[in-house]
């Protein structure tokens, strides 16, 4: 069975589409939030309580993977899907995105990309072939070409990155051999209009069945983001599914929807979960602030996951103030199923031609974290993971 | 309602019995063994997975809950049952066993215990009406007394604890209230026979409605635990539920059994797999080790555990590796389930009159840790938590 996709609803007064991917293992209905199981683990949960808090697919990443266990490893062990106890579909990236970002590069040539491994240091050597046999070996039912990422405001270096993305592309689509995953391409060009246009453009007339956004949500303000998706959603088939790379936060996926976007992945929800910091209606909270000691009720009054429904924000402050691991659990599954959520709301909406209604209600109501401490604690988050 | 035991089967070669405890928050079969949910949660499960391990009854620790998040806070919070959202009975014990053993002892008089908290170094007294009082709003289903701990190899340190013991479970009892509360005895006299035998015959003699045996599997050799708890079991009410305190090896629970004991707790199931270590029905095995890299088994074939139905050695051995806490929850559900499971069977033997031939096939198959490596290990985590 290969993979497809149908737009099944258009909202009229926005770029928001309603549509249903299918795949070898399963439906997914779009537009999607996908949660990230960086090492076939969507971190704190197992696969039930992922399923259970309404996930329909799960990104995984190659470049972690492919360093531990390593892929043949997961190959030999029946694929992802079984190694992880996933049984829905998984989404891989290329491991592009990571040996750009962390820092571990060594020596990029059209040939392909010298990096370091982050936990022994040992040297590899990845090309466009070498990441296509690695999605392979690992079975998604989604896999990624592999990308050159560059820093979103160097204008010579976007450009020469997108302009090997393209070729690499070319190479992805000659290497890729299983029939049972769709091979999506990425488009590159930075914070430049005229570079995502043509970007677009270019892989459009490659035979991709999808078309992620890439090198966005990296650290640019969030104009230049929502610019640059204006950009480039106009520009790709409507017919196959958009996909914005690493994009996550309550608000940006109303923006994302409004402008096209059918796919959306992100460690925003595992991450926050982790440090404490929790969705609800009205924006983010931290439940180790001193407030919640006490506080008998659940984080979100109106939410159905098994958090909200068994436990206060008195109990979890206390399992994060005694160190213990159920709070990161607890955290984790409220935010994953709070942005899942958010997305089913957001279909039933489009399905009843109410889209920018929920979505003028939601901003109106809902307090985004300001620019200033996002990118703060983006980078500070960006340092940490360098020592 | 309050506290129930009744003794429903009697194994005619051996001590063992098969009970039934009635609490106000639902029967227990016994013989029975406890998770440990220290800090209001058995560590890295949701009650939902501590549940379905089959566990019927956890242990709380007053001596945490004490100093945080306060008992006053628990109780307003709706109690223990309600703030940790597990429904069924609970025991918690008294904080005697932690005021002794986390060595911030700082003054013991008849009065009561000074002791230092071991998260900011504050000065607590702690007298058995305090610890009735802390328990009663807790609001366990079972709770003890408080209790002097004594090293087991020092005679006069040992007689002195356990009369001092006697006095506070004299006041203890004056200080009860809460009559759907059950108050259990405890037993001292370090390694000495005829000290057991007098505290047991001093205990006997108030109205406890269950008897524990404390200060033992505390890094005494087990030659020394089984003959204390030979010396113990017969000069307790036969009517009354035994417990016997900290145990919770595999053999130890057919060991424990057979001496006619009811009731075991352990962190050791919970401990042992954030460590990486798993039961199987040969023996302990360690996760980390390289030969279970490739390993597509689960930990035990015949196990039927959430983790034994989904994951192979080979991905909990992953998770370990990569530091995902999942490995940690996964094996804790593997472990607590093996030996709740075991107790199951257990009951199901002494049901049908095949107790000792159950006992002795398992003993027969299973390598127990040996004895110079447990005692190492035991010491080496006692220095860790003083560090």
């Amino acid at each position: 069975m290969s993979f497809e996709f149908t737009v099944q609803e258009r909202d009229g007064a926005s770029g928001a589409r309603l549509g249903l991917m299918r795949t070898p293992h399963g439906e997914v209905e779009t537009p999607v939030f996908c949660p990230v199981g960086t090492q076939a683990t969507v971190k704190t949960l197992t696969p039930r309580e992922v399923a259970e808090a309404g996930a329909s697919m799960v990104l995984a990443n190659t470049y972690h993977l492919f360093l531990r266990p390593g892929a043949e490893t997961v190959a030999r062990l029946g694929g992802l899907h079984r190694f992880m106890g996933w049984e829905h579909p998984i989404l891989t990236d290329s491991g592009g995105f990571q040996v750009f970002s962390l820092e571990n590069l060594r020596r990029v040539s059209d040939e392909g990309v010298l990096f370091r491994s982050h936990i022994d240091g040992s040297e590899h050597f990845l090309t466009p072939e070498k990441a296509i046999e690695t999605e392979e070996l690992l079975g998604a039912d989604i896999i990624m070409a592999f990308d050159e990422c560059s820093p979103p405001l160097d204008r010579e270096q976007a450009e020469r990155a997108m302009r090997r993305t393209h070729q690499w592309a070319e190479r992805c689509l000659a290497a890729h051999r299983r029939k049972d995953q769709a091979l999506f391409g990425i488009v590159q060009g930075g914070g430049y209009r005229d570079l995502r246009e043509e970007s677009a453009y270019t892989l459009s007339e490659m035979p991709f069945p999808g078309y992620a956004i890439g090198g966005l949500s990296v650290g640019e303000p969030k104009e230049v983001m929502w610019a640059m998706v204006e950009a480039t959603v106009p520009c790709l088939p409507a017919s196959r599914p958009h996909y914005l790379m690493g994009v996550g936060a309550p608000e940006d996926l109303f923006e994302g929807v409004s402008r096209g976007i059918d796919i959306f992945d992100s460690v925003l929800p595992t991450r926050l979960a982790r440090n404490g910091a929790v969705f609800t209606r009205l924006g983010r909270i931290n439940l180790r602030n001193a407030q919640y000691a006490e506080d008998p009720a659940p984080i979100d009054e109106h939410c159905c996951c098994y958090t909200c429904q068994h436990f206060s924000r008195a109990y979890l402050r206390h399992l994060l103030q005694a160190g213990e691991v159920l709070g990161l659990v607890l955290n984790t599954i409220h935010n994953v199923s709070y942005l899942v959520g958010l997305m089913r709301e957001i279909r039933a909406a489009i399905a009843e031609g109410r889209f920018t209604a929920l979505r003028d209600e939601f901003l109106a109501q809902y307090t985004p974290v300001d620019e200033t401490s996002r990118l703060r604690s983006a980078e500070l988050y960006r340092r940490r993971r360098q020592t």
